[in-house]
């Protein structure tokens, strides 16, 4: 499908006064209209609201030049199949997360989140500051796509279980919910992942076909009412430690705009990355609250054993997946560097201060 | 002074092709040049480079219909009076940090930092998504500015000190360096606060008038050369946990703009606001090397019994701060609630998954 131009209201006619020396203003060439399709229903928390709040900001910053039509997922096409839809500039625009491509490049899911990968602070230190766009730019040019950051879930839980683990034997003949790398990781524990879309989850838990589902967060999580068949929410989440939601653009509509245009997409794409996971933070304390005192779910933290199991076995997925082919190799590579340094920063930085806190009752 | 707006190259007369039916293309209202006073000298790591990004990207966004022309910190008005400057409109934008505000409202530290306060991304959530945002434009509205966060510094480190620190009473009689409130707890630990401009610190170490100082992280005091005095790099900062700087605007030249610049001007504030916070913490992980590996620096980290006091001290200044009128403690009572709340979120997401990670020898 091509991509469309719809005029309106004969704007069109007025490009006759513009003056040959100047650009011809852009509201002469009339309302253009962008195809965004995502991954998520439309307005779904945190996902689906951060791709109508980037449209909306475009139109408005636009002077409505331009109008963003967000298509839920499956409504235009397939809910993972936004990276192909813009690539063949069947949209313009996806809002989506770059580990559903993986089947494109490995490389991608380092664009998303990796388990024992970056907190969101550090993803946005590597991407704009420690060479991170740079090599997301040259991945995803080849699929012709321009690639920003535009959004991220934070730190995300680490999941459901009927029974509570209590050792890394428990993963033994488990059946999880869980996709990406961060399934592989499962596996490696002597555990089954199994991909289910999201509204396959509570069906599957209710017919006990798997034992364990993570998802997001409290703020998701208590909106699909987990809680309702399984109680032991365990913390943290190794598999998905801050995923980055991505904006994806036609890369043959993103070389044709303006520079003024492109720095107004850049700037909407990476505002969005701010507010996005402020939106997360903020509701997932109060769903968080809901979660325990009125349903009666109990908050577990894995334990430490279990946690170096999931470790050992991460670190050998990520190396595999960094072995793939010479790109996701450079991505890895980038990835590894960076999280070594970055984390002698974060850990006398915000992790000590958030430990340290712990001391001082400022809420007695 | 009044704004002042600057046309070129005769675009103003083109102004007359424009139809009545249709507003006037920006482009024929000619250039404006927009003044933007800021606190920090040209370019400073991660403060001036801010300021300039922020102007760089309204000027390439508003296809040069503004030009801002970014002044050092006492270039145009004193580098502490900017928030003057704006209200009074003898500039239009001004970059800097609220606390150095506080003699106009207490309230103003809490859009800055304030002792025992957020980490970046739990400030974010009280702006965006917690009332904060609200609560300061409504303050700021009765000087005339429409704030926006507009960069974060990230955790400070808790200082240099020609002792090192072992106990609460090490800071009876010592006379630190350090601004605004985290300056009142020094004070109530038996210690004398210093206020001092960056370019004093070096001269007051070498002549021993201070016995300790703070500035920012290890980007910036490497530059300053602390290390050459003193050795003793204490964390985490008590004092400022993820420092907000702000963008400023006269609201009287904001309330002028359309919906598509003001939409503009937001946006790239945001914008900023994130990829300023990545600045530093890519730029503070390298910098921490080099201080360590090349100039012999130590990392020392307070005893908890040092935080507890500080702790303390910290929530007496606070509540303090928020009895002060009607408006800075309705400030501090959003703030004090929201802490409360994102801490529960903070502890089992970012926190917990930090602490764990350190388990796993990634890099080994």
């Amino acid at each position: 499908m091509k991509r469309r131009e719809i005029l309106i209201g004969g704007a069109a006619a007025l490009g006759g006064a513009a003056t040959a020396s100047l650009p011809a203003p852009a509201i002469a060439q009339g309302v253009k209209e962008l195809k965004m399709v995502t991954s998520w229903p439309k307005n779904f928390p945190g996902l689906g609201t951060a791709a109508a709040r980037f449209g909306q900001r475009i139109e408005a910053m636009s002077d409505g030049r331009y109008k963003v039509r967000v298509y839920g997922g499956g409504e235009l096409v397939h809910p993972l199949k936004c990276h192909d839809a813009v690539q063949e500039g069947t949209a313009e625009l996806y809002h989506s997360a770059e580990y559903y491509y993986q089947g494109k490049s490995v490389g991608y899911n380092f664009f998303a989140s990796v388990p024992f990968g970056f907190t969101p602070p550090e993803m946005d230190a590597w991407l704009h500051h420690g060479g991170g766009q740079e090599l997301w730019d040259r991945l995803s040019a080849d699929f012709n796509v321009k690639p920003f950051p535009c959004g991220n879930s934070g730190s995300q839980m680490g999941g459901w279980f009927k029974k509570r683990i209590t050792s890394a034997g428990d993963f033994k003949g488990l059946k999880m919910r869980m996709p990406g790398l961060g399934g592989r990781v499962i596996n490696e524990l002597g555990g089954t992942a199994v991909t289910l879309g999201g509204a396959e989850i509570m069906p599957a838990l209710e017919a006990g076909t798997i034992d364990a589902t993570e998802w997001v967060g409290p703020w998701n999580d208590l909106a699909f009412g987990f809680y309702k068949i399984v109680k032991n929410y365990h913390y943290p989440g190794f598999h998905e430690t801050g995923t980055c939601l991505s904006l994806g653009i036609n890369k043959k509509f993103w070389d044709a705009l303006s520079r003024a245009d492109q720095e107004m997409f850049t700037a909407c794409a990476i505002a969005e990355n701010n507010v996005d996971l402020a939106e997360f933070n903020a509701n997932n304390s109060k769903a968080l609250d809901t979660l325990i005192n009125e349903h009666g779910v109990s908050l577990v933290e894995f334990p430490d054993s279990v946690f170096r199991e999931m470790g050992a076995a991460a670190k050998d997925v990520l190396a595999d997946a960094g072995a793939t082919d010479a790109t996701s190799r450079a991505i890895y590579d980038s990835f590894i560097k960076f999280r070594k340094d970055v984390i002698k920063w974060s850990k006398i930085s915000d992790q000590s201060y958030m430990n340290k806190r712990e001391l001082v009752d400022f809420h007695g």
